[in-house]
């Protein structure tokens, strides 16, 4: 049995809580790893306070090399890494690489933005009282950050965290989904061989109520929670009197108007709504569809869905498998079931077998149904038309609690500003699906789907706090 | 009998609960003014919800034309404002004056910031699949904000609420402190004269209960409170789904080198020792002084301490007067008190007369006293030494659950950079009391001192969203 | 007889050269002023020297006080001041009146930038060698500022150069136009209430041989000229030292494509052909229209030229007049004429009165004319066709040796993105003529349009040399 | 006979000029390599124009990939091009490797800034007429870029050109000083193995008349020199309608105040003083010392500079080496010669043999001598001291026409500000000797020692012109 230790302050640790992760496409048990309990927990915490000077003194040329370091070795062992990630999450292989990818990029982002800290310089002699003064401010690390982060991009939104931890000068204590520690718990690995102080990164899976200490404990300053909604919000409550930033989901949209070529743009449509089987954050749920084209929209997404190779997930040539869990994806089939009951028409998919769920089309869904209203996370969507105007698309889009993304197609420049100026949500994609994010752009959400931005710069702005010297 | 309306969404209203504002230093009933209960709010709440449109559609030139109205007219109404101000505070008229030129300074900078509201545009092509990809960020109004003010800075620290508000293009309901509401109620009058939307502004005293509508309703986006850390704190667990700014207190710090002149420096640790008898959460609490030169500082400060002129604070001559009310004054005797049986050594002062308390001097206190350790909000400091090296200073500093700003009187540049790093605070004022606030500076606390920053272009900030256009 | 002296470092000085200004409508002589020759030139020089110290002391306060000022004073006298620059340059009053009304939004975004002078705080920890180091950067102004402006916006054109010069802490000696002295040194008058040091303005019109020395001079450290491509060009080499910052002319453009509403256009496109006599920098010379709404555009176009009150400037309902002067009047006229010899087609107009040229229209011009290639600084036009796809539209836009500003209507982002990447000039106009400036924007040419940007943030900048300090 | 072809366009070739190189240090032949002539120079010119739209197309990551591979192969091949650096050059092996790495360094800059180059994202509604505008504005390449490196750093002051171009988009044609052309044509291999486009980079030997034409020919758009006052000077006045950066040298300066630990700087000083026999722009070539330890620094200093190692560069225990001929020797003996017999006193050193100069102080010189007011760009200092007075300091450093760096030793902070406010130069190092350079950092020189900034980012923003979409 392969068994994977656990990253406490700079040693890999054994604990008496065994924590299994399956195979997600077998089921099957795949390797063994360790829940970190309350004193392990109060022991790396002690350790992140403790390494709180010395972090704070990294020169930004000693966090460089280490986070560039990291980068590398995650694009060298790519393969590796991607397999574990694979396995251990269902995602196919393809998706699993890019995720890789996608990770390096941020740890070399990060690395490049170590270098650029704000800092600014500010003259204060706007009244008379302040004739020849001014400010230099600085930003200093807030103190320890606690990242929280979800299975369905097990590595890079834990990286989302870590990264911008180490460039700002913070330890940090990541907590893995329960059910995807690897693919972290490998970082690790590349984490331990760089210089950066001990005590500066543990990665510790743990139970929900050991995990509830990372939300509780004051010697924590920042809570980075990436995760569902209901948990979010609940977390923010406990937080105490630490900063929270909260990366949540959403029902995200995708607006298509007339003038678009359907044929060139049915592939990032087919993408945005199965990748990973929809468990994604900025899954495109919803298609609003100009009522001209809406027809041949609906039957090309038939068609296209319907050739999507499910199976393994590690097989090259799959594109969708299992859900993360049984339990989802029967989930998933009630909400389809009871929007059906409602009125919704199906327009392929619908099936269930295990923790396997169909690509799944609706249409004629409302916004009183779950499949449309609440975040699906799972291989549906609904396709659903606006009446010609874009002031109608963008009123359905924004009838939702929810606000992270939107995409937009469209060669219209009114239609587009109107859209970037009205839809509310922390991101509008053009000419594609909103499930398109680059690790440096500012990503999060309104509404009910977050508190804060992510991406590298906009993710180390939290983790600092600005201090003025008047001169 | 004098009476004063309360502001609703753009009306002057009267209610059935009276609020009777007291001439401070005489102890006698100065106006009436009106309490708004839950009913009234949630009509403010929901004329906000319907301005909303209209406060994001203003342009700059709106926004920049209403707002310098308002601080030429504050300007122009400066004596009778300052005059109302120092009755229904206690504040001495000379600072009472200050604060007036001071939040028409804030409009001021409001009006120029809302022209230059933070707007980004990046490459996002640094990456394959990224090619010809580029982000517009633009920044809107997060939704209503609800700001709470303290009594001390009843006028400016409203309108750094207010102002940035208005900039930002954010719906605003201000809830005064009962005790000195007017000065801002006579703010209102001046904004009702612009064509910002009704419902823009609201200024609304209230019952604590009513008040903590305002943190728990969840129309509202952002909550901006300035006040005491107790219950500052208290506020964010309650504040549900909306970002909190907490500005709190104090026990702000001075350091005094060896190569000091100190007759140049007295009228300065004066004014930040006493000014408004010490209510003011960057009053200068804590003197530490290096060894050589501390017997020489503390008969000095004794000297003028005991030059400063009290009295009715409407008259020009007078530098202090009394407190907001005498519960405070009482509460600042039993702290002394308490210290020196602890062992403190009263210097001068320690006398009560109801409201007013004498400026007083403590010296041989320890970080277990309540006069040295919370914060005193009175005129009352702690003079103690330190050993000659910085270090010790720092760690003295440091040795405080709060920090917000801290002095440094030195000419070496060693000794300055080893604080600006090393002191655990939002502010280090360089040959100054750290009593000195310039509004576009940023303000703000760490640890218990608070939580996000003010001054006008860090507190629009807060009050906006990101979005990002991918394209 | 009225006279005007000059203005040389606070005196107001009358010299033995007199300049007679005339009224440009009746030809007319209306009002004498002064030429400063060599010695009160070199007298300014020296006065501008001794007066850098205490112009780059200024604090902000006291730069935006005396900048917000002057543009209050020139709102104030809005009425005379037009009628000044109306008479004195042949513009309709309505113009006359929007130019006042730039000015002093000049002045104001000058004392609102003068607070934000740029300033740079960062890391230089990049390497180990640099471990604990940081820089510092300041801007200070670069020394005496040398400002040539044109005689077609005599006022707010030298307001470009010498509000940025005080808000960056600069000495300036303004040469105006000799034939449009006028309203700049009616500024004077305004400046000189102010407190700014003596010596850090001056506005002295001087003949084109004593201008020179504003070139040669070593004791000045930037030249700033508005004007003529031929001249600005021969001014570059021979300025020594000093910076040089070009603002010359054009032949501007304008796409039209197909799916615009023509008649929603047109009185934009009047304006942008038409104002002042065609006599702006960056007037549509050339109109590039969708061969498919060609000759609707021809028709509309010809149409409404034809409606265009001519007649005395100070009227205001005139909205064409006399040109400058008689010479550039029949330069316009001989242009026109080879150009009909050549081949173009004369739509409307063409005909010359004086100084007084008709607002004319050309088809079936070539590059290789004048009208087309040149700047014809007059009240002509060419319309041409382009087949329809953007790219042969903006090649044709290209085909020029400037590159200034250009227009562009379209509703289509491709396009729209197409000639922003691909038209080479200084600043695309979308949906509107490129006649359209605002005051606060970089402004400027490539190509032989000149060098560096107006708009003043950006000519403050370059009145700047940045110094670091490294830490 | 080692053979070297040079780089036109991405072709190796040959020329009929050979053009020898030898060792520096031992007079002999060391490799041969070519001239182009004004008929290649040409080719490469239209080669450099033909390959602007590719270049300007290159996305950030290619850019970012191709700067990334040259770095990462200097440091690969460090060793190597060091010795090649030293012998071509004299100078000592030691300096000659932290040029590789610098030159590592600038590239690795540069690719982390060409994913990060300005863009701006402004509001342009401060007017009523400009309700709903904003501005876009991003920066193309400027054009075709000439670069004309020095003697002294062949390297990376040519780096500091080819580097920022690349990340600009702007073809380069670089022309390296004809004694030490060998590094920089390595540096051309490593270049040749990247994916950017042919014509981009061309590295290519000429004379000074054929250089000439990189001055005047139209076609480019920049011409960055790095090299000597005199013929900098001169080649602004003959470049056309180009724009010119000019880096040029100095007669740096240094104060020591009184409170220095002078044998914990005097390491910094000798090494400002005679690294690579003063060949150096910022040389620190001026000690102004405070009166009461003048006499202690100065026989410090001769103690220290008799102990400098002479020798074969290549050697690593080399401290001081040959001059780049013996020319310059001679030059720099007649330099000392004249001031001691105009007064000056030979402290140590001043004897010549052949191209080598013995390190050299003196004292007692005057701002009339040449090896005091001149860039004597040799290994010759003046120790002079001053009155105990800062402002007797800055006067002597101001007493000079150039103006690049200056260092200052002090722990006082108003003698710190005072230097920065008021020592005319580029950059104050504080604590350190004039001669330290961050390649991030603003670098360049006012009065007469230079035009502009170089520092990547610097670099970078004069290699770009600002195009602005008006919305």
């Amino acid at each position: 049995m392969l068994e994977c230790k656990i990253f406490l302050a700079g040693n890999f640790i054994t604990t008496d809580q065994k924590l299994d992760v399956t195979n997600k496409y077998t089921g099957r048990l795949f390797t063994q790893t360790f829940l970190a309990d309350a004193k392990l927990l109060d022991k790396a915490i002690s350790a992140a306070e403790k390494a709180k000077p010395a972090c704070k003194d990294l020169s930004s040329h000693e966090k460089f090399a280490a986070l560039k370091f990291i980068a590398e070795q995650l694009e060298n062992k790519k393969a590796h890494l991607a397999k574990v990630l694979s396995i251990e999450s269902g995602k196919p292989i393809v998706y699993a690489i890019a995720e890789i990818e996608r990770a390096a990029q941020t740890f070399l982002i990060a690395a490049e933005e170590c270098k650029r800290l704000p800092k600014e310089y500010m003259s204060l002699d706007w009244t008379p009282n302040g004739k020849g003064k001014e400010g230099i401010i600085n930003y200093f690390p807030i103190g320890i950050v606690a990242g929280i982060a979800p299975f369905n991009f097990p590595l890079n939104l834990a990286v989302h965290k870590i990264a911008p931890a180490v460039a700002a000068g913070c330890p940090i204590i990541l907590k893995p989904a329960s059910t995807t520690p690897l693919s972290t718990l490998e970082l690790a690995n590349i984490i331990h061989e760089t210089d950066l102080p001990k005590g500066m990164v543990s990665i510790l899976p743990m139970d929900r109520k050991t995990g509830n200490l990372l939300v509780t404990d004051e010697r924590i300053s920042l809570l980075s929670f990436t995760g569902s909604p209901v948990i979010g919000w609940e977390l923010k409550k406990q937080s105490g009197k630490k900063k929270v930033v909260l990366e949540l989901g959403g029902n995200a949209g995708v607006i298509i108007s007339k003038d678009v070529d359907l044929k060139k743009i049915i592939a990032k449509c087919i993408t945005g709504a199965f990748a990973y089987s929809g468990q994604i954050c900025i899954h495109a749920q919803r298609f609003i569809v100009h009522t001209d084209i809406f027809e041949e929209f609906l039957s090309l997404m038939k068609k296209e869905t319907e050739k999507l190779l499910s199976g393994d997930p590690i097989k090259k040539e799959t594109r969708i498998s299992v859900m993360i869990d049984e339990e989802n994806a029967k989930r998933v089939a009630n909400w389809v079931t009871e929007a059906v009951a409602e009125g919704a028409i199906l327009v392929c998919g619908g099936k269930r077998k295990k923790s396997f769920y169909e690509p799944t089309i609706l249409t004629n869904t409302t916004s009183k149904m779950k499949v449309n209203t609440e975040e699906v996370f799972g291989p549906v969507i609904c396709i659903e038309k606006y009446n010609g105007k874009i002031e109608d698309a963008v009123k359905k889009i924004n009838d939702s609690k929810f606000g992270l993304q939107c995409g937009i197609f469209t060669d219209s420049v009114s239609e587009l500003d109107h859209c970037f100026k009205n839809i509310e949500v922390g991101g509008i994609i053009h000419n594609d699906v909103p499930t398109l994010r680059f690790d440096q752009m500012p990503y999060g959400g309104i509404k009910e789907s977050g508190l804060g931005r992510e991406g590298v710069k906009y993710a180390i702005m939290d983790m600092l706090e600005a201090k003025i010297l008047v001169k």
